[in-house]
């Protein structure tokens, strides 16, 4: 097997002390090096296989829903094997936290053939550790296949065990970063829809919004983070609704210049509710973004009358989206306009009112979508 | 320095890449054992010193709002240093990212005397590295202080920079984690005060009954996790309010018992817009407990009419802490009862329609907090 590492050159004259340790300092820093965890794994296995002097390395997980063991990495497999998760030596380290060396598979009852059988691959030895989370609960096994000269010594297992403590860590913390967010966009998607429940009209909104901000960025070619932003941002924009009376909200005529006024109070409310919520480093534009889709690119808009640059880029892509939206939708006090009427009325504003090149990517997205037929555009 | 070390009973016979071999091991798995930072920092520091041969091992982490370092653990000194961002050779290191490697520290400029001045410590000489994040942005440096004899290596150097990789991931992840709690924490304090917004007399009441139920759960001696979920519960107990008219929340005179009905319906709304939020594990009876606020225990509440262990723990809880804010506060058809005169009328119910046990502990509670007097309990 190839190697990447540079110390290598010297290995040939080192002892396997050195050389394990060498292997165990590049492992430690590949955590640090590497974000994507698939990736990761698969740089971690086959570090460990160049250290174990084995031919693959595997790394099961657990998986409690459906009670199986997958491999998120296994080394000359590209596709993901499932297996039940008591199965083979595997689910037997798993399921019992327990240490398997097996210098003859074949002499063992524990071993699952069928893995073999669907791979093609012929195993004939294993060492086998688990991976436990640091709070005790089971997360999946670190499996060495085939070690090439000799039998597994307990110092193959205490190197073992040390890799595999360090990808639980990192395992265990990726899961619980993932399962925080989930949390949060949970909360806010719900939140989003919450405020429209009390007006049935508006209901599905911010979610249309949302989908049309995120839809135009993307066309846009704005970077991942960027439609982050943009996303939170649309989802929660109208959240000063929430101070509104229901009687303006839900007037079914037009509303006078007095409660129209009380209408755009709301963008204010949302400025200052948004600024309450600690948002992540990479989420600290939000309340920024959410606070200018009532900004138009000749200051015409509302509540601070920016304009040009003075608006955030976001702010302007939700602009567009926000009165898109409108347009299309039933109102109180007015009937749905068809999308190539509601195209129509953000070409003509598009340069003065909206930035001419968000109105275009949004019809691109549009007709993506087919929602717009190409020739119905300009 | 003494080691806890197990295998160091052969450590004697090791050569030096065997027992940094082990040392690397041990403190790898000290980070999957280890929950808390300073603790597991602590550790690490000890294992480092002992591997290194060094007299300390210090952890200095960068505080970018005040731009200082400052020691998350320092072998031998109990108390936090700080100092400024770039100052003496942790300083430059920690800025610079590169390594510093300083047989004689009194001959080396970048030295601040200043610690040692302050510590009465006598440093010799020194091995810093830095720690990036594995976004490369600065976190700090990991430094080790008088070595035993001889100078440090460029094997020493690789040694720190595995552990400090290994801490760099650790640290950002435990601050990554805690970053997003905080953002999913003040969304959800954020909704409760703006849900209460819509009615002015019952603003900061989710906060009040947070306050109560919380101190009621600390007194009862509930472990952590449970007053945890109790809390999010009380703060989210009214969501359901969003869904309710605002002619009934703010009907300035008594509810007719048509109107009474639609008001019980905000139980039903929180409990089916909390069931769409993907609580965390540890979190996933906020929605139940939430639910329970208005049962009683001898049935006579609602939703469900449950009674006795039909109704949750923190449910129960939050009952009484529900009822007790909502007498001590003005509503629009009367004015705010005193808290003794509250305290009667919960514990009048206590054993019927509360739990006797929760209308004690929220005695207690309120007896802590100087708003009753001892002798006003029965």
């Amino acid at each position: 097997m190839p190697t990447e590492n540079k110390n290598d050159v010297a290995a040939p004259f080192l002892g396997l002390a050195e050389k394990r340790l060498r292997n165990l300092v590049d492992i430690s820093r590949a955590f640090s090096e590497e974000v994507e965890l698939s990736a990761l794994l698969a740089l971690v296995a086959r570090r460990t296989s160049e250290a174990m002097g084995t031919e693959r390395t595997s790394v099961f997980l657990h998986d409690p829903e459906r009670r199986e063991l997958w491999t998120v990495v296994a080394e000359g497999e590209p596709r993901e094997i499932r297996m039940p998760e008591d199965a083979g030596i595997a689910g037997w380290v798993a399921t019992r936290g327990e240490v398997a060396v097996v210098s003859d598979v074949t002499r063992d009852p524990r071993w699952n053939k069928e893995i073999d059988r669907r791979t093609g691959y012929t195993t004939r030895n294993i060492l086998c550790v688990p991976m436990d989370d640091p709070g005790g609960e089971r997360l999946g096994a670190f499996q060495c296949l085939n070690r090439a000269e000799g039998n597994f010594t307990q110092d193959d297992v205490t190197f073992l065990q040390a890799i595999a403590s360090q990808a639980a860590v990192y395992i265990q913390n990726a899961r619980l970063l993932e399962a925080r967010k989930r949390m949060f966009d949970s909360l806010v998607d719900t939140l989003a829809e919450t405020i429209e429940s009390r007006d049935p009209l508006t209901a599905g909104h911010s979610r249309n919004v949302m989908a049309y901000a995120v839809g135009t960025a993307k066309k846009l070619g704005l970077p991942p983070e960027d439609v982050e932003v943009i996303r939170y941002a649309a989802l929660l924009h109208d959240y000063g609704k929430i101070g509104l009376p229901d009687d303006i909200l839900r007037k079914p005529t037009t509303l006078t210049p007095a409660e129209y006024e009380v209408i755009k109070k709301h963008v204010f409310y949302t400025q200052q509710i948004l600024a309450r919520i600690h948002f992540e480093e990479r989420l600290k534009e939000v309340p920024v973004v959410a606070a200018h889709h009532h900004e138009r690119l000749d200051g015409s808009g509302y509540p601070e009358a920016l304009a040009g640059d003075g608006i955030s880029f976001g702010g302007k892509i939700i602009a567009v989206a926000d009165v898109f939206d409108a347009m299309t939708s039933r109102r109180h006090y007015r009937g749905p306009m068809t999308v190539p009427q509601a195209v129509d009325v953000i070409t003509e504003g598009a340069g003065s009112q909206f930035d001419a090149e968000t109105v275009r990517a949004l019809k691109r997205f549009l007709i993506e979508e087919g929602r717009l037929e190409p020739d119905e555009v300009d």
